[in-house]
């Protein structure tokens, strides 16, 4: 991946961003050293990438991986959350620590939160180590693909507390194997990329990271090329319905789609589909 | 499928109603030359004929197909919706056109949503084109059971606007892979039964149509037979589960089962069970 | 399993409670001549059973079997339930029974779900016979490990109401294949062990009862060396992200997060992760 | 009141529909000789008139009153319920009956409901007897004007059964005065217009029937010289706000707003409170 | 007060049950010396009587007020709650102590619910000193009558912690001046009856503790005499309404009443009001 | 108040903020000229100066008012709005301009509800003129005090089109008299600083701005004095409970204090209720 285009102003000290085809971005997390570890500096930027990605008009999909051949990230950087880090901050009570706890734990929970509410479809590369943070931050993507290498571990209660960024709030939801999802969060056991297509935590395996990435490319590339008011509405409709009962997303559907079949898109849809040709559409 | 018993008093435009068994009402889509495509005046009907199927006391499960050997559906009658649709109703501003647009919308959820709304089991038996709103119905219905030529697509980001008769509302709440649910719902592209069965969607798989559609009718007629208490409660709490937490639903359930109970059905049920006899239960 | 230690303290008429290893409970049903159903009597142990655990701090985790070969549990005593029980109470009217009714399916949702609200891990071991409430109970416990023989069946319909104990509420949010669900739940069929594991109901298989049970005293044993607040905390907050919107259970995610990292097993746990030792934790 | 225009094409049994001002009905219960109460095909017919109105873009604001001196409405016909109704239906056990008086409940709050559904602001003139039903119909509407005649009670208590159409579960939402609703609706004891504008429940009260008529009357005129972009758009928006938490509804209100804002209504309140003139808006 | 019956069978260390008259039990908080304060035992107690009152088909409404002239509750009894209490209960950590913490307020809150819980009416007679627990509790009774002398204040804030007994849940929801309701739970203060009857807290005031007595007696006398299932019923579905959306409740109260409906009381509430006869309730 | 002191650090353009007392911010809207009308850049500002003050740990209770003696705010700064505004933005069709328009009022609720989510205290200070965003603003803060000079109107329908930014979401919710809040949002109709009183929208009313601004920095102070543990609990648990339904908040509640009771200020106010002393809380 040596020759990738850097995406034109997207510079960043913890993430390479690159411009992989038009509308597409590619954010690869950028410290192979420290297996693509998280400290706090990470993902602060992280989440203003993908703030900033959400609201970009030129892109229209988004893939995540991380460099090198070792990891997609080993999760959070203990070492560096052990020192000097709110974590451990003293405070005259248990009351008192916990608000600065809370608001920490808010802000964290915001920046890997960004993917899922970057308003473009993100698909994430698992490759190699992907523990910890990894499914917390795999939970906010839309698709999932491994490389066959992947290693994957909810690991955060082998570090003595529960997963605290997404993954025991979004887990349930997104697998159908509820004894499967409870064993490896209690467990902190790991688990190949076999096993987690096999339960459905992700869409499809390739051999090798390279494969994977390039699945994903594609996949980009196609999302990329197609209605951004007929993809970016599916995404939010699809996380409403997860989270909605029916009655409730059936109304917010409808209040939603009675301005975005007012697009250029439907009526170029429509036309493309009976005339058999092949539609360009318009930023969004 | 020739010879089959139409249903007395049944008789419809678009769809054939059949009386294969006692209790079963097969709902045939009859419009074969348009690949059993659904323009506004079929959907209107289809929402009548599970409406009044619901409140029939003589009914206690349904079949539905398509007809020919061809198509399930291919969803929207997109040359139908061009021609004189509200879709393109002109209005002074976008704000007047979402009005009618709502309005559409949300009849239309209502006349797929019947089948969801039908108090008795609905079987589905998907085959051939299986394309759109054939997913919408599909998700509304209770069994899904699909002929091995099936070929599934959530369409509507081609036609360039997000689905919204109900695919986004229910999928991710019914499969338990939501980075499969994101991949086909975002790029379109077509999936077919085996892959459909090996995710969740569908719950078997049969080598063609018509051995689909016998599973069908064997399982409508072994539903038919058993208590509609039991069954059509079944139905109701099921559909609870999947739309609240725990809590309200046990709730909901209990007060549900405080009539549920003082069926005679449940008498013949328990007595039956230690006699080792088969019972025969009375209309609901 | 003759020579299982008694848990000390823990005597019950109709339940073993043994103590395989330090934290771990194992509860077995010990009804094997009636294949370990529940008369009344049963369940309002059964709840006292699991409500005293979640409040021992010296139990970290339990497994749930049936005593002797043939079964799990064959589920509601049909025969005690039948004679002389509030099911079948006089009453002046309809409306009347509906009260007692209720207030008896509250209790009994009450003692099975004490399985859920119990704050300790709960794998069950299901074997041989495993019908109509051997579902609810198993859809309670988190982890669920089949026996290969186990025989599997939703039965409240065959017996004339829609199951009323919570597997109509649960199953719909644990597994993710709807068409299968409604399915076994509306049609009351058997299913066997590799089909629960193929749809995702169980999380794993073995060939035999003893080994499915050293499987489950196994992973207890690793899960009650865990920090009991990453473990409880994992089972607390996965519990709420099934039963809540995404928004919500993040905040109660940071919320509960805020005190469990005061513990002192997140320092152990990260001193230990960078050391590479062995941490123990004290009680909860 | 003699004098009024009929609504043209608006002629029903049991409701005289009038036209006092353009852009404006008045419905008014006709069954004075029975103090307008309801019997089923009176509120089959009233529930088909608010539908109506609801998508009548000729129609921006309704007022409901009674007909006659003595009252709004006396509640249900308990004399023609008694007769022949599917309330005293007979079934081989209560389950059967059960299923029967739920969808009749249904139907019956769906007839009533059709005020709030209703698209269009709906102001009630309460007057006289303003009983049972009387309430349930008040809670519907958005604005609530009495006469200082007026006898409200909460009846069905004395009736043997909690009210079903909707007063207990509207009442708490929209008075804020729990001890008071609980008391009139526990008692069924009368209250006066000046207790029920004490408490919250009506918004003014007239010296009256005809003085409060007046007032609703010249308020709809005005809601009918509104924007109805504005109008419509802020009913629906305060009764999500009643029934959703906050996140949610800001949500839902951003959402109904991208396309609110885009209409020519927006453009010409902000032109007209400039130059300060009065602007015309466009039927929606 | 001096000379009424005892409840028969009612005889608890903190409370004295009275029968004032058939159907009515009068429960007195009786620490006169303490100003009624509550203690871990008196909670226990109380939360025993409630449930139990529940379940008692001899019982169908409950007044509940406080022993001597001085005081309904001066609230928590804090010299008892400061002394050996789980409150200050060491623990090896912040994590640890939390856990003993939130079973304690769990259960505490699980007491005082009882009167929520209770399925016949609770009114309670408000006077004297009315502090902390007092609006606790006050916020779980159906109806609030006050004496003119009563003394009210939310007080936790004054003794360093948010109120965590339900004063903070439920008076959002049942006062309808929010301004008020967060500045009487922010400063602290006393306020007067006459300022809790103007904002809607209590449903009225009478001029001492005896005539706001004999007021909840002679409800509660009224109450007794009337249906016991619309009364328990219109509870229920008022709590529901108070805390659902509106399309959830109404479906709810369908499926409530499609059971109540086929009382007895339904008949004769229909017969008697035709008849102009006084009916006679049976238990429930 | 010319001579007020300002808060240390805090300079903004369109702001004041003062320090009138040890713990107390004093925000004041500083555009007189303007009738303290909010453009972008203004309420830009605003959101942040909130969500600084929450995270201020030398700030425990805030109050909001207006400069000059014309207006607390006239609102919407439609002059400035009507300018260049993304409102008018034009684009190829309705769905994308939606978009924009979307992000924009997010962003502007946003902005305004930093009020709500501020952790310390609000108290706004209503006088003069107090329109449109001057509702939404109030209703935000935790405490409203009115000049009786104040002017309020919820203006929106007036400039067509349904109000955005929190009122429709947040009035049914906080008001007791739905008729009224109706009335005044349909209407866009004045209304004064002693209807706002009685129908509950605001707490109290005071003869002039001045000793209304008094009245909220007595409050202020007095919050500032008290356990920031227990003040700033106290708001987040009322915000709570008005949003969520009994059970769910009661839960958090328990969640919440299981680490408040464990802070110094439980003890301190404990021990000097006791011993009746004022007792001092540190910083949170």
């Amino acid at each position: 991946m040596s020759a990738q285009t850097p995406l034109s102003g997207y510079t960043y000290t913890y993430f390479n961003i690159y411009s992989p085809t038009d509308g597409v971005a590619h954010v690869e997390i950028n410290r192979p050293k420290k297996l693509n570890a998280f400290s706090e500096p990470v993902w602060l930027e992280f989440g203003r990438i993908f703030t900033r990605l959400s609201g970009d008009e030129n892109i229209r999909a988004v893939v995540l991986s991380g460099s090198g051949d070792r990891a997609f990230t080993a999760g959070l950087d203990v070492q560096a959350s052990s020192e000097g880090s709110q974590l451990f901050v003293e405070g005259p009570d248990a009351a008192r620590k916990a608000k600065g706890l809370r608001s920490h734990i808010e802000e964290f929970q915001g920046c890997i939160g960004a993917v899922e509410k970057c308003e473009k479809p993100v698909i994430v590369v698992l490759h190699g180590v992907a523990l910890g943070l990894a499914i917390d931050i795999a939970c906010c993507a839309d698709i999932r693909i491994a490389a066959s290498n992947t290693r994957f571990a909810v690991k955060e209660v082998d570090i003595g507390i529960p997963a605290d960024i997404g993954t025991l709030t979004r887990l349930p939801k997104i697998v159908g194997n509820h004894s499967w999802v409870k064993e490896v969060c209690l467990t902190a056991r790991d688990f190949s990329a076999a096993e987690a297509r096999e339960v459905g935590f992700v869409g499809s395996v390739r051999e090798s990271k390279a494969a994977a990435l390039q699945a994903a490319l594609d996949m980009a590339g196609q999302l990329a090329s197609k209605s951004p008011v007929a993809v970016q509405g599916t995404k939010e409709l699809l996380n409403h319905g997860r989270d909605h009962g029916t009655v409730e997303s059936l109304r917010y559907t409808a209040v939603w789609n009675s301005v975005a079949v007012q697009s250029e898109d439907f009526k170029k849809g429509i036309v493309s589909g009976l005339k058999k040709t092949k539609p360009t559409f318009a930023k969004l």
